[in-house]
């Protein structure tokens, strides 16, 4: 096995995250090497939401569930009236926040559940080819982040599988994962509400989303959804939230060489700056133990010579 | 992509189902055919229990338990008087069966949880190694059927990628399925219970098995299974029984082409035979359907010129 040229890595900077991306790969990519990893065992799990595409001013994936309700409010006139609904019609996020887990719960059901898989899929792939980042005025498909692109083919080129592990709904996640960076539906994994079998009066068979939630595969899910749905502990971790932290502790537990990064959000011209306080993607525990146990974190200003692929 | 040559599939008679396999193969795979299907959607899955490996006297998985149980219970003096327990160290499987629900989450507790992930791992690699079947006198990974190895090899090299989808324990299959089948662990979906992500008091993190069913990976939550973990529609599903149903309707209701197949157990001499009065592997209501809708049924005495693999 040859390791793929670095010069792949075009969209990073020549600093320590780069070098430690690349000592990592040889290390275990060489047959001679003591850290040799066998490809079968080369698992690289990669959070989604501001890992490998934005995450501000808001969860893509709760842009899409405001959009649904605003299409779908014509047929429930109760909603002007009622919260959550009524904040989300209002552009009122203090109103949506204020209602708490029952109206997040509301939400889904409202947009997530009581249709089938098939229609889930054809709703969100027809939003995400019309909807636009209100700041970065960009489809949301486009506002991945190149060098993680690069990163993605890198280890794919050196035989490793890599996977999705997001807190968000996994059904979301792989409407465009397979398109936008070459992961295909069965190395998704992520957050789920329960599917019901159903056959129609002709013997057609569908799956129908049930309002219940599943799974959560956020904070201390993220290792149980690793260990359920891909079986092996990865050698490959990277996050960018607390949100992530077990599952990065989980990977760097394991016995032999790990690599463990946070992506650290520092670009407020480029994209966007925050950490410890952040509604979505808060960065303050996984940072200190970041700095603690000497992970990788990959400062976006300084790191990335590019933060999103030339327009299309 | 050039399909394997058909004499790879040795050990399968050259009768009707080899044919419709062969056939289907091509179909799919040639370029130049109407149904021709990508590389990335080749998926194929496999029940387990009776479809890759046997079943009877009893699903494997079980004497596992009642195995465990008789190896805890020097521990458990109070096993002696309560069912199951009882039944199980005296061998009175109708008093295990008599205990119901109740009695089979009990065994699981006792069995399959309390422990960490990687405990279970090496519990249930020790039985393997060690345990026999009661009446084959042979390790249970050597009861794999040789015909079905030979077409998870022939689909493999025709580019499909397979899956097992099992009623069983998710994390049993996976201590054998990668040595046994070339299944690696994040081709096994299963039923599974949940863990819970610990952090020991010097830091190391454990997931631990917790007496509480997740998931149930039978019947109709096949298609459920296979949603949540692949997340595309199968093209080529085999079963044995009745759980196996709704995967198999999942599975032939999608466009295009599809192969949908049943194993029949008709061999008495060889391994077994049952169907509609089966305790383990009933097929009655999916023998039905196969009819109604000419799925391919095989027929092990008649279509398989070898069951097992040679004896190592």
């Amino acid at each position: 096995m040859v390791v793929m040229p670095t010069e792949s890595l075009t969209s990073w900077n020549d600093g320590a995250a780069k070098t430690a991306i690349v000592d990592f790969v040889g290390r275990v990519t060489r047959t001679n090497s003591a850290d040799y990893v066998k490809p079968a065992e080369r698992i690289a799990v990669f959070d989604n939401d501001g890992t490998l595409w934005a995450e501000q001013p808001m969860y893509f994936q709760l842009a899409f569930a405001i959009d649904r309700v605003r299409t779908l409010s014509p047929q429930h006139p109760e909603w002007k009236t009622t919260q959550p609904f009524k904040g989300v019609l209002e552009g009122d996020i203090a109103a949506l926040t204020a209602s708490g887990e029952r109206g997040a719960e509301q939400l889904l059901a409202a947009t997530h559940a009581g249709i089938t898989t098939e229609e889930f899929d054809v709703i969100v792939r027809s939003w995400l080819a019309t909807a636009k980042h209100p700041k970065l005025a960009r489809p949301y498909t486009q506002l991945v982040y190149q060098p993680m692109l690069e990163l993605l083919a890198y280890l794919r080129a050196n035989d490793f599988k890599t996977f999705i592990v997001s807190g968000g709904g996994v059904e979301f996640i792989r409407t465009f994962a397979e398109s936008a960076y070459g992961i295909p539906p069965e190395q998704v994994v992520g957050s789920s509400v329960a599917t019901t079998y159903r056959l129609g009066g002709d013997g057609t068979p569908t799956l129908v989303k049930e309002a219940k939630i599943e799974f959560v595969d956020d904070g201390p899910g993220k290792p149980s959804g690793i260990n359920r749905f891909i079986g092996r502990r990865p050698i490959f971790a990277f996050g960018n939230s607390d949100g992530d932290q077990q599952m990065l502790q989980w990977t760097a537990a394991g016995s032999g060489a790990r690599f463990v990064a946070l992506v650290r959000h520092t670009d407020v011209e480029r994209e966007f700056a925050y950490d410890r306080n952040s509604h979505a993607g808060r960065l303050d525990k996984a940072l200190d133990e970041a700095a603690a146990r000497k992970w990788v974190v990959v400062d976006m200003q300084r790191d990335w010579l590019t933060v999103f692929p030339p327009p299309r």
